[in-house]
């Protein structure tokens, strides 16, 4: 040794016994296998299952969160924004795993929000099989962390929804979004700090809707579904051509549907245009269904808040508003 | 309208056109077919597969790779993170997706990180099937941005490397480390900081050794091996045990194998105690497989940089210090 005190990976701004403390918190909730180093998963049976994966965050509403001191929805939101990408193809999610990153430990908090996640994962039947919650003094301010949630999901191959089904003239069915979901907070928090959005912090933090149910009722159901779209970032106008194929687009009627308070809320400031908001959230519609004709009635009929909202024809990838 | 400019999602920091120009330079760099929403991947024919997941991240490797200005290595020390624990299993990697959050988005930094990342994948032949690039203003200064991996492998159930495999008496074969691998670098740059390692920084910044080839190297020969164990955050003491069953520890002879230059420059600060160092760093093993001493000389044979350098005896889990 030379030169002062040893130095400590504690020292360092790393806590390995906070570390231990959450381990230990979190042991419970993990609800699958597990080897040292990873979780194991079972493949359900099947006769020609595909895989699908898919990653994704909460956005800066995780820093609104944060700064009304209620973070115990984001749990639900990261699972969701996985789970519905999945549900677009008629999956189901079978694996989620969850990266939390912070600048310093704090067992309480780190543990409620894996808790908050597993919850999430119970409620759509998806084991939790493993995570990462790593501590990271000088890249995260003091209480700040991020979220990165990756799910696995399996779909028969000749069951998977997909743009190649649709055809011209088949309907759009939205299902209700319980408010801003995960997007478009960036522009939330703007809006919040200009005094312009004063609303009760609970309206903007409701979490994200998820649809993994839905779909799975309609598919147990046989109702026949060609191709969903989940609304997350880009809106509308960019989510649902990725449901559609080549040379056809989406006519909706924007009377047919509510677009919920949340977004009421951010439109009645004034600050933000019709086409930005469109383009930034989803205006309340979280999945759209694309569908034969012949398939809505026992579809409205199965899903809860759901409406038809419009239609497929030809035309270059895109939404195009009709009535109004 | 009321009241100035209307707000736009960009004026909030988030720059919708750098996202597009950074998902037109990837866009080829994933190797899988998708859907709009997620990635597609097969699970290769196999009699009775079972799936593993892992999630990892590189820790403040980042922040010491930001300040040297080098962030070429970062996307095979996140490949290699986990797909070196799906290795530990016998299993190999089928799907890797990465999560990459920045506070602004700087298409050629962040193209360069993905494109760092699908080499990766592309030496241990997984495809890369999908990823997240969020914008988080707010959340991470400017410059800095953090990195999850998520991987998915499969292997015959039979085939499973596992702690209950591991006998007494066994041989420890110690696989080189490339340097640091992924952790500890708190400790390191809390030391570069004091100016007491100024070594090259090349040196710190050796990309994780992927070790997905030389297991698989042994599965193919069928040389037995028997459990296998990552070296990463809390060193050979905490990561070994994890390959051994209840009842049995790890007796290891330091004399046996090279630390490697990065690890001695650590120690060469004379800031950093002995036992600290084992349980921060992997001092030069960064992966040990557990066999029976008939398959040692296979084993060796067959890898590179690798060792014998210990065994399995009774005792309480953990690690014990031989020889010297």
């Amino acid at each position: 040794m030379s030169g002062g005190e040893p130095l400590s990976y504690r020292d360092s701004g790393v806590d390995q016994g906070a570390a231990r403390r959450h381990t230990e918190a979190i042991a419970g909730m993990i609800s699958a296998g597990v080897t040292g180093f990873a979780g194991v998963f079972e493949l359900p049976p099947g006769r020609d299952p595909v895989l699908l994966a898919c990653t994704d965050g909460v956005g800066t509403k995780l820093l609104l969160a944060l700064e009304a001191g209620d973070v115990s929805g984001l749990g639900q939101d990261l699972v969701a924004m996985c789970v519905n990408d999945l549900a677009t193809s008629g999956a189901r999610p079978i694996a989620f795993l969850d990266y939390l990153a912070v600048g310093r430990l704090d067992p309480d908090v780190t543990a409620g929000v894996v808790a908050s996640i597993a919850a999430a994962c119970e409620a759509v039947d998806c084991p939790l099989v493993g995570g990462e919650t790593a501590e990271l003094p000088g890249l995260y301010a003091a209480g700040h962390f991020d979220l990165a949630g990756f799910a696995v999901g399996v779909v028969e191959r000749d069951e998977m929804l997909r743009p190649e089904r649709v055809r011209a003239g088949d309907l759009i069915v939205g299902i209700a979004s319980s408010g801003l979901h995960s997007n478009g907070y960036s522009l939330v928090r703007a809006l919040v700090a200009e005094g312009r959005l004063a609303v009760d912090p609970a309206l903007l933090l409701a979490p994200t809707r998820l649809y993994v149910d839905d779909v799975r009722r309609l598919t147990s159901a046989r109702t026949e579904v060609h191709a969903a779209a989940h609304i997350t970032g880009g809106g509308l106008p960019e989510n649902l051509p990725r449901a559609l194929p080549a040379g056809l687009r989406a006519a909706l009627d924007p009377d047919a549907w509510s677009i919920g308070a949340a977004a009421e809320a951010v439109l009645a400031t004034g600050r933000v245009g019709e086409d930005e908001a469109w383009r930034t959230f989803n205006m309340g519609l979280g999945m759209c269904l694309v569908l034969p004709e012949r398939a809505a009635e026992s579809a409205l009929g199965i899903l809860a808040d759901a409406a038809i909202v419009g239609y497929v024809e030809e035309g270059a990838p895109g939404v195009r508003l009709i009535g109004g």
